[in-house]
């Protein structure tokens, strides 16, 4: 009896162990590819070794809103690092229930190159937060990429950081968000708008194609392919090919 | 000038919290579809009022295949609680870094009408957890389906749960799960795999497609539709539609 036979879980673990080690060297090495970039803004930020992430909790978050992006991000591995921050750290509740765990606090988080912002029914509360709104304006001067998913969109617009922008939001509640930013041009069909340093996304899943779009302006295409291929995601990389717009008001 | 125009903020926080009322409302008002469960098992549960779904917990689960399935069924508004459980109550820490709560550890986990076992590189651990595998046997005595996204199928055949099943796992450690089930008949090409009280997804996110299928045939189509427009995510309805299959070794 071969070896393999009698150890077939053995033999398993290093298979995966190996596959993992290759997974994760195939995303490191894809080299960043400008030319992937389409109508982005210049990748004057490409070279960039290590970025960290924050994604901004708070109560009544929508849960895809935050985690769909987090997966695809939180897998580039050794380039990128999620964090999650909140007014104060600790367990936030999400709109669907669920607690998760905000490691820092406004007071203190680390510097940012990326900060994402979603949507949820707590948007309602946070448009009319100053200290989220403070919070985002202080971090938007130094970050390279402003983002939202959802209604996040209008928490940055109410805050002034898309004023003179092009901008989008979920469908349902389109309303919301045009209500926050009159002076933001917003687009009703799309399923994510990438106007420089604002991303802004459509509603809860188009975060999760925003969000390899943005990976793909950063460290190429073939990182943002593995990464969705990974996650068996079938990733909708037309910005304007938005099925949902129907639902706008 | 109008009431309207001098309150803007006013009147869209009246015209969202009614959408936010007409939706739920819209959720909660649709009628169990029996005749949109095409092949999955007998509803024979389909006239339970209110459910308690657990999604397990452990250390290094993969985020999107919790909270992909976590957004569709927490949207279940008033039909199902989505509680988080894990070996010991706490915070976990996810394959991509971020932290949740669980609120409940497996010594005092409320009954379950359901439970989700996610995957993520934390399987290769808990397939040798004798406790993961033991709760996961009890809950299984009196649980309605017994669900798993991506590798989550390899804890479930570990445990003996899927043996004379048919199920699936993720494709790219099709074979971790395969060494964990060998009376299992496990099938390669499947966005998902309904065997009655035995449901398993392939990788990450066909688990939002596969929570879909499940709030279709516990809860109707018009429900599980409405959820899955609310997120404007394009769900995958073909079980057996699976372009991921290429990657399965």
């Amino acid at each position: 009896m071969k070896r393999t036979d009698k150890h077939p879980w053995t033999a398993t673990i290093i298979a995966v162990a190996l596959m993992a080690a290759l997974c994760a060297t195939a995303v490191l090495a894809a080299a960043p590819d400008d030319s992937a970039a389409g109508d982005a803004a210049p990748a004057k930020t490409a070279a960039k070794d290590t970025r960290t992430l924050g994604i901004v909790l708070y109560p009544r978050f929508e849960l895809l809103d935050v985690y769909g992006p987090a997966e695809m991000f939180g897998n580039v591995t050794g380039k990128l690092k999620v964090v999650m921050v909140a007014q104060k750290a600790g367990s936030v509740a999400s709109a669907q229930g669920p607690r998760v765990v905000a490691e820092y606090g406004f007071d203190d988080c680390p510097p940012l190159d990326l900060v994402l912002v979603p949507g949820g029914f707590g948007t309602l509360t946070e448009v009319n937060n100053p200290a989220m709104l403070q919070w985002l304006r202080e971090r938007a001067e130094k970050a390279e990429i402003m983002m939202s998913v959802c209604s996040g969109s209008a928490i940055l617009a109410k805050a002034g950081l898309l004023d003179g922008r092009r901008a989008t939001s979920n469908k349902q509640y389109f309303n919301l968000a045009v209500a926050q930013g009159p002076k933001v041009d917003w687009i009703k069909k799309a399923r994510w708008v990438d106007d420089g340093n604002r991303v802004t996304s459509s509603g809860v899943s188009a975060g999760m194609d925003m969000a390899l779009h943005v990976i793909e302006r950063l460290y190429g295409t073939k990182t943002a392919e593995t990464i969705a291929d990974a996650a068996e995601y079938q990733w909708h990389r037309d910005a304007d090919n938005d099925p949902f717009a129907r639902f706008a008001k």
